[in-house]
């Protein structure tokens, strides 16, 4: 069900990873070894075959190399945390931060679920609701009028204490449930095996999208969980799976399916971050039009006219 | 010799251009009409339709429509201006901001022969030397804290008085020689026209390339100036070109030669904003290599087997 190729979309202040690419290496179906890009910092001559290579999953050649921007360390980092009474508090007060333009070097959000695997999981005792583990990168003066604009919006929309910090010990301290969801929520079923998917919205759709998608969960016979890219529209949903459970796997398939109904009708997309693979090839056409799905169909044939290159992924079979 | 098709690559504190897109609609050479990318700010479904017809000058698809991620107004804009001794110092002076983490919204560079251009044009009496004109947008004690590491950094190489202001009448008195210097390079010689063209280098790399091309500017017999975009290490020049002469187009075509073999030789590329066009087609195969050029030739035929499509663009012609 999860898409395994990672297509660099996961979002720092710095953009996405796939837009700190600068280049490539990649050997195609013909065993030319192509290279793509330069060390520039940008570059208007010929195709992006960077960009197409990037997010083909291995379809269309096997990259072998990469050349990426790098960024220097910040001058400061500051990291916060803040527990809200409710999810659309959350979504608004990141709204908010970003129309005023307050830079957010990170962002996410943790869903009750997630807070009840990591205080199981680590013996914690955090409050089990909505809450924003935030990230600011600056000057001193820069990071402190960041904190303290985004503190005010927090406590307009319902949002706790606002604890943040500076030192690398208590940052770490302070995201620490953010940064061991994915294990907590995994080890919360032993015997399971953690099938994670993720679909992106529009910011604007995104706190429905949440609230429907946690009422579904409640119906699934696992104890799923969510983690958000609220700044992106993008959330993630854990969901440990008894693999050799039928039932638990077309009740999965059936969750995933109803996400990305969803998420299509508002206008997003069927995968943010982990791409189309296998699982969501179906929903390609429905996103995209059959139009653009022919499109890329040709390009596959003439990168790859026998077809060699990590078969049966992303396209779905031609009707 | 300047290609037409801009490419969407100029750079802001967004991102370029090309990363604000977020999808977009384009007839293909078939007649069928592709929608790509979705209203969410990120995807990974299917190849990336998006950035392979932006980049395509024409010859993929007709764009008929682009959906662009839009940015609130800052709380506060600042506009800064900065004369240094020499082009070293105001590039040493980007690059350590840059290194330093300093975010500049937008940092623009000019050339002596760009001022003498805008002096004589408008009337002005500005310093005809090297001139960064800078921008910073955030909360007033981000700003605040901006401006003052890059006067200090300024200082340090070289730099002059440092203006700067926040009032919107001041800041475009500030930027005027900024503005007005394209218009005050072409008219300088009546009858002529401005002929554009790019490259751009690695950041490390464009002091030398800049001073190479000046020096070599001094034997052309059209007095050219300089625009450039430092922190992407892109630069730009401006040659008011007599195009009933022989000898003129010559030189041009010659010196345009030169200033890529330069940024090639340094892993640049031929064109950073401009795009490939006609004048710049001989340039891709040895920028990207036979290889790549191959592979974007296998695009173009699979996507548009007559060739109707802007024919004779970006791609070199087949040996």
């Amino acid at each position: 069900m999860a898409a395994t190729a990672a297509s660099g979309t996961r979002t720092t202040r710095y953009g996405t990873m796939r837009e700190n690419v600068l280049g490539l290496e990649a050997v195609l179906a013909d065993g030319s070894v192509v290279r793509t890009g330069s060390r520039a910092r940008k570059s208007s001559a010929g195709y992006d075959l960077t960009r197409l290579l990037l997010g083909s999953e291995g379809t269309l050649g096997i990259i072998t190399e990469l050349t990426l921007r790098i960024h220097g360390i910040p001058e400061h980092i500051a990291a916060a945390r803040c527990v809200f009474e409710d999810l659309a508090g959350a979504v608004a007060t990141v709204i908010e931060a970003v129309q005023l333009g307050i830079p957010l070097a990170r962002c996410e959000l943790l869903d009750p679920a997630a807070l009840r695997a990591v205080n199981a999981h680590d013996g914690l005792s955090e409050p089990e609701a909505y809450t924003l583990f935030l990230e600011f990168h600056g000057g001193p003066a820069a990071v402190a009028e960041q904190v303290e604009g985004v503190r005010e919006i927090a406590a307009s929309h319902g949002g706790g204490e606002f604890g943040w910090t500076t030192t690398t010990d208590e940052r770490n301290a302070l995201w620490r449930a953010r940064h061991n969801a994915y294990f907590a929520v995994t080890k919360a079923r032993p015997g399971t095996r953690a099938q994670t998917t993720d679909v992106c919205v529009p910011v604007s759709a995104l706190a429905d999208a949440i609230t429907a998608t946690a009422e579904d969960a409640r119906g699934l016979p696992f104890p799923a969980a969510m983690v958000g890219h609220v700044a992106d529209g993008n959330f993630h949903w854990i969901c440990p799976v008894d693999v050799s459970s039928e039932e638990e796997l077309d009740a999965l398939r059936a969750f995933v399916d109803r996400m990305v109904v969803r998420a299509l009708a508002v206008g997003g997309t069927c995968t943010g971050e982990h791409g189309i693979g296998i699982g969501k090839r179906e929903y390609l056409a429905e996103q995209t039009g059959a139009e653009a799905v022919a499109a890329m169909r040709a390009i596959k044939r003439a990168l790859d006219p026998q077809g060699i290159l990590n078969p049966g992924k992303v396209l779905p079979d031609p009707a």
